[in-house]
């Protein structure tokens, strides 16, 4: 057995340090942030790892990663205890000494004496230093960082606590990496959302974009009730946002009004900024949904402004008497039917006094399912102000929590296209 | 620089393998699963790695993790495209010629002949074998699996599909694993669960079970409104469970009734069992959880067992409207208060007609705070038809997420010790 051992000269990877990532719950989500600033700096990640914090994984591990690209971001074990040992190790690794450097010290107890307490004599260590190396300050927290070059290689020492990362990170790191010319043409991602369409059908319209941009990397990635368009470009960020604004627009030719946004945009969020520019309310009536469509209008902030309140009819007898569903639809039709989803709807818009009422009625399974209504039977209904009336018949696959959240995704994404009159594949 | 190299007996490391995983999205989560079965053999997990599916990363890494433990587990890269590289690299590294396996080549067209389409010739690759190697069938997918052993180390090659993977460890791995004799005493893992509880009260609470136990390795981990105290034992599972079983009843005595469940337990699972157990109904009312308690209590299947509805009432014209709240209540207290909240329980119970009603009302922010009455500020209500009435008033820290997450489970919590008897702290 033999390893080929070239560092690839603009990569970098990272190392998480810290036995609870080596356990059943955890994972480094850390390694997600830094990717990201690390692409747009132009410097790819080629591998990630985590290790616990055992003095001999320690010394194997960072000589690894230096073996594979020559800039290492190594996360955690920076605290004050024996099990934090990550700078012990690269000072060996590197063969410097670690120095005590008396104004950190300083800044440590005066940090202690603010909150009332005397160090523990534990935190002394987090003032030693490792020598040549540039010290990162940590504002949120007490354990500095570090920046170390030698033999063709770089290791940056981060703390493991997402905010102190983050924030040394851009205050610090990039600073450094960028004036020490680390860095090459960034790597700019983007990423276009489309609610409650089947991934396939997705991937068939937009074919032919993908062929028009033969050298950009395009991934398509489904989540439940959502399909992501993820692309990306390299240059400045001038440069590349040119790019990424036009392959945006050839998305939106090949996908017409199906694209609710972008990168960190939400559909609740989209559809709620719509409803207050329309100043439009809403009411809900949910039964197979069970609260979770409020639940994801309400998770955004100031949704008061136009959200007026939902009745989940769980029991019969609430659908009819809290949205005056009728005793005869409810016989004739079934809980589970288009008509019953209509009253709903039409129900909640009158009784909350809202201009558009929404309604799910549906089998989310496990049980429930006939041969006639199987599980994953749900329909949607729209009722407005204006006059318009719109459902949806689904037949989700899938189990319980899929099937009620690509419901929740299909209303919203159905109230979406009301508020924008584009035309919906729903029966008026 | 110079590194240790001395693969640690009965330890393993895991590998992920696609470029997918290097990006700012995706974690790998196999690992975690990975990583629960290897401890029940008594195989340790010392490392992970992701790397790309490049062909000199492949060719430097297996041979880098089997430098750190003795047994590698990869996942992902066995597919049919030119990306997919996993097994070529094994092949490479112990030096193994691959070998087109004629029954597996069979037994794949039959798979794409019952989907109806001829097998793309892509595919044919797939059923090339590492000479030597024990291949692992796989009947969720296309990809077999393999277990390749040379020079001290031996090597799992599973599909990255969480489904296939798993289905494999369980039906060829393990019991292939303990035939060769390469399991030690086997950890075995257990975590109880406690609700809307401060994660510092819980420890101080506990400390004296750590103390007793010195030997035991004990995780205290907190999600938004759940404490999770977690803790293993070695041995096989009959001695395992009874340390496991001996501390968990040492946990129950420290936190008096505070512990809701174990391992995959969730709040509202609980809370719908003892529902159902105790013939009782319940109905809700929620403003500033906006339908995410239902959405809660309508997760568990056949949650219609015993859950009657809600009434989300954002706006106050709801409150009033659906449940009844008085418009003196109102004016006087505001739509956050106790006298609302209790309004709210007791309008659902008798709305709905169930026997218990569980209101909330608050203020999630990040807007709406006043100095009396500030973002966090939450009031919970129960009213029962057994005269019972609970209120509960919370100051809570945080963004809106997590005030309405702490607020479900305070409330689930608050229910879940009405249907015990348990006394709770909330003013009766």
């Amino acid at each position: 057995m033999s390893a080929p051992a070239h560092p690839r000269p603009g990569t970098a990877s990272i190392l998480a340090v810290g036995s609870e990532l080596l356990g059943t719950t955890r994972l480094d989500t850390n390694s997600l942030y830094l990717t990201g600033r690390l692409e747009a700096l132009g410097i790819g990640v080629v591998r990630k790892a985590c290790v616990g914090d055992g003095w001999n994984e320690l010394l194997a591990e960072i000589p690894l990663a230096l073996s594979r690209a020559p800039l290492l971001v190594v996360t955690g074990g920076l605290g004050p205890t024996d099990d934090d040992r990550t700078k012990e190790a690269v000072a060996r690794v590197f063969d410097r000494p670690l120095v005590r450097d008396e104004a950190i010290l300083r800044g440590l107890q005066e940090r202690f004496r603010r909150r009332g307490i005397d160090m523990p004599k534990v935190n002394e260590k987090q003032a030693d230093v490792i020598e040549g190396a540039v010290v990162l300050a940590n504002p949120r927290g007490s354990a500095p960082g570090f920046l170390v070059t030698a033999g063709g290689g770089t290791v940056v020492l981060l703390p493991g606590v997402p905010t102190e990362m983050k924030g040394m990170w851009v205050e610090t790191v990039e600073p450094l990496l960028v004036c020490g010319g680390a860095t090459g043409a960034g790597l700019h991602r983007r990423t276009l959302k489309v609610a409650a369409m089947p991934e396939s059908l997705v991937e068939t319209l937009v074919k032919p974009v993908y062929a028009a941009y033969p050298d950009v990397p395009f991934t398509i990635l489904a989540a439940p009730g959502e399909v992501q368009l993820q692309f990306a470009a390299r240059g400045t960020p001038e440069e590349a946002f040119r790019v990424l604004d036009r392959i945006e627009s050839d998305f939106h030719k090949a996908l017409s009004g199906e694209i609710f946004g972008r990168d960190d945009d939400t559909l609740e969020g989209v559809v709620g900024d719509l409803l207050r520019l329309k100043s439009q309310s809403l009411a809900l009536a949910e039964s197979c949904t069970g609260g979770q469509l409020a639940g994801r209008v309400t998770d955004i902030p100031g949704s008061s402004d136009y959200f007026l309140g939902a009745a989940v009819t769980y029991a019969n007898a609430a659908k009819a008497d809290l949205v005056g569903v009728s005793a005869a639809t409810l016989e004739r039709h079934g809980a589970v039917s288009e008509e019953t989803a209509r009253e709903m709807a039409l129900g909640a818009r009158k009784r909350f006094g809202a201009t558009v009422g929404l309604a799910t009625t549906g089998i989310a399974g496990p049980g429930g399912g006939t041969p006639e209504k199987p599980v994953g039977t749900v329909h949607i209904a729209l009722d407005a102000a204006d006059g318009t009336r719109v459902h949806k018949r689904l037949l989700l696959l899938g189990d319980r929590a899929l099937i009620r959240r690509w419901t929740t995704s299909t209303a919203l994404g159905m109230l979406r296209k009301h508020l924008l009159g584009i035309p919906d594949g729903g029966r008026r």
